[in-house]
């Protein structure tokens, strides 16, 4: 990986560090106004990774040098212990806009086009086989590819002025990539009228339909995704990486199987140190040291 | 198809056309108390086209006569240009009482009855397989087939007066078949109580749980629903239609083969005359003027 | 299978008949404070089985003495046509607090620990795969594989002081297991924050994403749960298992195999005697009379 900065930052001091602007990814890719400039920023502290869309003026389109800059911040030494969950949030009013249109006109090749739709569906994926939980922070409109973001975290916390919306249909380009996401997180019909009319629906509906984990208040919602935060972080990393691979895994298994992978995943639990160290400390009644 | 009807009052006027009684499907199948008379009417308007169950007397019932009729207003002219989007609703205080009993007794052949549970079937699926979204406006009482039917509607509007239900179980015919749709609808533990007891669901705990869109008092039923279907009507067909045909095609599939899928048509999406037009317009801060 | 005095009881008398202190069902395996007790008593009255778990003490842990037991109740004559609905309970605060730690330290080997996830597993598969709807009735807390319990039940009904909680990640044991259940329940982004961060939700809270069926006042818990099983009791027994084997059954297919496979289980349906004596009697006005 390219990302060595976020290392050298999050060792050296106490604090949250934010990481300077870096080099482009790549010249072929990054053409954006401030050469050199990278769209996101990532920070790490106390095991908790804070990755931050940072592109306010383009409404935090996922460009496809958005699109690399947070693979490789969520890539970045993804198997340290030092990494415990991350967070995805943004600048500004607008959480993502979703794809850069400019990069979809017929100006672009057909293979570029394919390129930025491969690019988004891989980050997506990733954030499910990421070894950690992944927690989209949300303080705005996430449209679109911006609202398939928002689905693809483990967990999502909105404030209760967030909206979302797949309003792709209005531009002649339906959101059917935003929709695998969607229509695994909210029941069909709710995905199929926002996908069909392209209007948003609240932070209230997001979470009445499974879109989100919790809504709070705007002036609460750092402190309650950190709570969250915090505590996945304070948790056995071996542990809480096991248990995410296992959900997903099973997820679309058939009953039977998926209670074999499972069963066996249990096993594999209870064999490990921090399983022993858990169990025990639990009996014995005092708090668990994990090894990792 | 035999509906050749439709297509002449839709193109002939301004207003809304209604479709008058028609020449049964089959001499075989219509056995009415008013010869002649089509359980259905259709009409058709800017690109919206208004199915009415049209049977109060029977509750609309969905005798094989009411589904065939209800097919063929479906297929008819499935693929023009000039439809846009389809509107099922009902006349009468019950959407739909669901299959007509009086067909399933042993006064019949176990052929016949399979007849009728295997239209019932092609026509839900035929639902999906649409090209047009299709909209279950529901004001009344929707129980069995007839719960079904909303169901397996892309998007459902329903007044707050409306409730569901899956009775069958009170006659001793477990509603399997609706329980297709409803199981892939809501939540499973809400699925079963209501084909176990068999007891209705308010349209606020229909709308909780998955089983419709959007609920709205009576008096608003129509004008929301017919907004829900002026904003489909005004996008562009195709690109509405492809991404209807990919939102199912992927729902099923594991997340790989679902982005694989999804990123191809997002391509395709790109490349078509009316993405280009809705890109270029947004771009271009002017509306889209859709070729089809 | 060993439990014989369950019928003995039920087939006595008139009233609740409860069933006395069993044999424990093998020395290995039983190793409470007080020999031959077994942690779930059943009665059964009017067609209604209600296991109860009865280790209050051990707040209801699901040792694997009592995971044998509850499978022995449920297997008890399942396919007698004297059950027709059971209801699982618990004594105590605590509906069950999952899986009994001290089973699963390195004092017992692998293949003990696996006995305990594989006989669970079995369990949670046997509820699905009963003849007879099961009803998880919880007053209190369920966590860990105590509210995989309640998620594997075909119904649950709680009390609104309830609540649930998958907290096997605080002492270094994912709810993998667990997560299989409540993962086919509730919303992924409600079962992750569960499983990532342990804490529980509240009744409202499981209802309103789908762990639940029925939320009520705990004074009215047992009243409304009787309810539902004694409409469920009414019914042709016959009828209702062919249905809940045909609702899980085609739920993990495609939606063509779904309606084939339910198509065919209603053709079926029809042409069993409570079938035609059920629409009989709609027809006739008349209350039916089931065979079975």
């Amino acid at each position: 990986m390219a990302a060595a900065g976020l290392r050298a930052f999050a060792t050296r001091g106490p604090g949250w560090r934010w990481r300077g602007r870096w080099a482009p990814l790549s010249a072929g890719v990054c053409s954006r106004s401030e050469p050199g400039a990278r769209p996101t920023s990532a920070r790490q502290r106390d095991g908790i990774r804070n990755i931050v869309l940072s592109d306010p003026k383009k409404r935090n389109a996922l460009s496809l040098a958005m699109l690399k800059s947070l693979q490789t911040d969520l890539l970045h030494e993804a198997e340290s212990k030092d990494l415990r969950v991350i967070i995805i949030s943004a600048e500004g009013p607008v959480f993502s806009s979703g794809h850069d249109l400019k990069e979809l006109t017929d100006e672009r090749s057909p293979d570029y086009h394919a390129e930025v739709f491969q690019t988004c569906s891989e980050v997506m994926m990733l954030i499910q086989n990421h070894p950690v939980p992944i927690i989209a922070m949300v303080n705005g409109l996430a449209t679109a590819a911006g609202c398939q973001l928002v689905a693809s975290c483990d967990i999502a916390v909105a404030s209760d002025k967030s909206s979302f919306a797949t309003p792709g249909v209005n531009i002649g380009l339906f959101c059917s990539t935003p929709g695998v996401a969607l229509g695994r997180a909210v029941p069909r019909k709710v995905a199929l009228e926002m996908l069909f009319t392209g209007e948003p629906i609240s932070a209230q509906e997001a979470l009445l339909h499974g879109l989100l984990s919790k809504v709070v208040p705007a002036e609460q919602l750092e402190e309650e995704t950190m709570r969250i935060a915090r505590k996945i972080a304070s948790l056995s990393r071996r542990v809480v990486s096991l248990g995410k691979a296992a959900f997903y895994r099973q997820l679309p298994q058939d009953l039977r199987t998926a209670y074999h992978l499972t069963s066996q995943t249990m096993v594999d639990n209870v064999a490990l140190q921090d399983g022993q160290e858990g169990i025990k400390a639990f009996i014995q009644k005092r708090k668990p040291i994990w090894s990792q």
